[in-house]
């Protein structure tokens, strides 16, 4: 294709876009396809002739389209919110564009630059002390696995340059609660700790850890001849967002000279508001600490921001050094390959740039805002209202609800439940994922798309009455 | 920022980036700036208002372009292309304006989708048989990583679900060639296996595996009590684009029960060409292989192919069910999520899917071919005109190349190499990457930049006969 050619078709396809975000609310929010339906209407073998861009417009309105659920839809309750604010989707199409690669400083200096400038914002926004150096990485599930890398190697003292875990007499320990994301046991499993040296906590009747559940179960792990390692804490878990009580967790874990890594995916962002902060005190005391840009905030995916305080520790374990990588600057720059796991990475800083600085930060303040108080609202209506029940806090802009009729036994309930979300989600009006909590379904709701407004929350409030108040109420589903 | 706000700085970034991809021919290669140069040019505290897009446009001018090294001039033979071609580059600002992710199947059925049906039209295009399934990640590297972990996993039965690597008794061994890339020991020690158990096989005089030398590693590290685990062989390595003999190599492995990755990052674009698949004889026999689409075959980064034949193994590996992510749909659909490290996948099968259906593979292949003939145009010029030397073969499209006056001892030798590539760089006329061989330097050209014609490589030709024969002849760099 030539530029020429780009020019043209660019122009269409921004329009399209600029289309797809101006209707998005119209659309059912969840896809409603069938598996193997999209799959089906593809041609099967690829094209040996030039088919142009034509084809690809045709098949996404026809076919794309309808077997998409739709994140940036106003009424997007899922999973956690995944803006991808308009300023950072041009940032990333400029990085698209100039298809420059940052593996060393050499190979595209601004890459690492513009991404150690950005990274540094972001901190300042955030009020982490100026101790902490960050880089980009893809997501937090990666961010998990490299801190435990890390940690790894701070136990055995680099074992990787010998024989690695295999070598190691005591088994290392890696220590969680089961509120934390599926990432940090996944982790844990890939880096080679091994299920059995993972300890699950103990948490609270707000779901966070219990410090003293974690002191206790080093204690044993010591006297039984093992090595504790790592404690991975939350602030904002995915089921409910709980709150691990980093302070508490910090000074086990300095006492006992473990690695903190403090999962903040969700939480992060709220921490630009300074009436937040208090979910992360303590965090200056953390060996490293990940936030997703890519979700509340705004950043396109994929934008999650890796805060070290070692940043020499990250790069032992990290680096390789080529000779097709090395330049006459190594020593003087930063080399992002050493950094993470990936070598090659995209220009990730320019989406992230281009939205702070297009937004501002109060401008980004204000929205978090918006959602804090969209979420106290819908709370309040749900707690002065049975049977419906809150069955976790509401630091944040996640709620966690149940419609409970009497007379359900905790199966029924379960039914009931899952029910009437999956009539929410198949309405096409808005999106919600359930949960368990101890073992029983709830149904997330999650606010803080970039497009739901105090009007949005209201009109979810009365959808899911109708539905759960339905008439398959205590029904097999 | 509003979707209308996006249509009109759309389009000018459309223009921006298309004018760009027109004018890049006419920019220096290789970024001119010191490091701090652009770090110093920006602010160091993030705004507290709005700046609009207009600050972005501006800096990206006056800062950002002079401090980028232009992977798609025609004249950037450095690393590996890394060709971002326009067609892509569409698909994915699609990807990025549509903001949609890919966890589960459900959380947007035709990112899952799409991508089964792009990566097995990839894998007809390089004559893979239906025996393979795939999956796209970000990078070889990560590639590289997910492979020696199904490997491991495989040798200990599943040892993550028990004690990990912390539990085996006889260590786990992996073998691979000097040649192979900086991720493959990287891979291995991340994933725990110590450095002293993997193993640097020797290679031929065409710096390919000696599949000889992996039995005796293996027979020896056997009658030590040893377990080998896995091989990674390297088709077209980093250095040299050296191809490591794959039929030999998964005879042994076979016979040996351990795990065959193909790192096939460069080469594997080329198995588009019925021609070129002599390289990968022997491909059915590996249990993994992976391909860089991002590349020299076009697709914008990040694209990296991972095929296996055992898809329940690598799922059993990475899968997670938080009951967040469960859907009425699992057991009937892909979750891509089981199939890598990250949780959330961007919308990558649609830069792809756009590359090919708007070019065509025939129209790959013709481009493909008129590469390979100009790097065999360019071997051929080197090998008549001494003291230019060729130092390994030239099955693709990058050469290895040495000026060697008479009378320089090594090192002064080496200096030279380095003196005359950095002149080369420094000129901004053409971008080459130095690399050793053997402890030696000499200077990699990869050829293979959407944009480079006969003419760019014939002026290369004639560019670095000009600075090797310069002034500063067989002198301190």
């Amino acid at each position: 294709m030539t530029p020429e050619e780009f020019r043209a078709l660019g122009h269409r396809l921004v329009d399209w876009v600029a289309d797809y975000r101006s209707g998005v609310a119209d659309r059912p929010v969840m896809a409603r396809v069938e598996p193997g339906e999209v799959r089906g209407m593809l041609p099967s073998t690829p094209p040996e002739g030039p088919e142009g861009f034509e084809g690809v417009f045709a098949d996404l309105d026809r076919i794309l389209l309808p077997g998409l659920s739709h994140w940036q839809h106003p009424s997007f309750f899922g999973y956690f919110p995944a803006n991808s604010g308009l300023a950072s989707v041009l940032g990333d199409y400029l990085s698209t564009g100039l298809g420059v690669l940052g593996l060393s400083w050499q190979s595209s200096p601004a890459v690492t630059e513009l991404e150690e400038v950005v990274v540094d914002w972001f901190r300042q926004m955030v009020g982490l002390s100026g101790a902490w150096t960050g880089v980009i990485q893809d997501t937090a599930s990666t961010g998990s696995l490299v801190a435990l890398l890390c940690a790894r190697e701070r136990s055995t003292g680099f074992g990787l340059t010998r024989g690695g875990l295999q070598a190691e007499e005591a088994p290392l320990i890696v220590y969680t609660s089961a509120q934390s994301h599926s990432s940090v046991e996944k982790a844990a499993l890939l880096a080679g700790f091994g299920r059995d040296n993972v300890r699950t906590l103990r948490h609270d009747s707000a779901y966070a850890m219990d410090p003293d559940a974690l002191e206790a179960a080093i204690v044993r792990d010591l006297a039984e001849g093992r090595k504790p390692c790592a404690v991975v804490a939350t602030v904002g878990t995915t089921a409910s967002t709980a709150i691990d009580p980093v302070t508490a967790i910090a000074r086990v874990a300095e006492a006992r000279g473990i690695w903190l890594h403090v999962d903040a995916a969700m939480a992060g962002s709220a921490m630009i508001l300074p009436e937040c902060r208090w979910m992360w005190d303590g965090i200056e005391g953390a060996d490293s600490v990940l936030i997703n840009a890519h979700k509340w905030l705004g950043a396109a995916f994929d934008c999650s921001l890796h805060y070290v305080r070692d940043p020499e520790h990250l790069i032992r374990v990290m680096a390789t050094n080529p000779s097709f990588l090395q330049s006459a600057q190594d020593g003087r720059v930063k080399n992002l390959r050493d950094w993470g796991i990936p070598l090659g990475r995209r220009f990730r800083a320019l989406k992230l740039w281009a939205l702070i600085r297009a937004e501002g930060v109060e401008a980004l303040r204000t929205r978090l805002r918006r959602d804090l108080a969209n979420a106290r609202w819908l709370a309040d209506q749900v707690q002065a209202t049975p049977p419906w029940r809150l069955l976790a806090p509401v630091p944040l802009q996640t709620l966690c609800v149940r419609h409970e009729p009497p007379g359900l036994d905790p199966d029924a309930l379960d039914r009931h439940t899952l029910a009437w979300a999956d009539r929410v989600n198949r309405s096409g009006l808005a999106y919600l994922t359930p949960a368990t909590l101890e073992g029983r379904w709830m149904v997330r709701i999650s606010i803080g798309a970039e497009l739901t407004e105090a009007e949005h929350v209201a009109a979810l409030w009365d959808l899911i009455r109708r539905e759960a108040d339905g008439p398959r109420l205590g029904g097999k589903t």
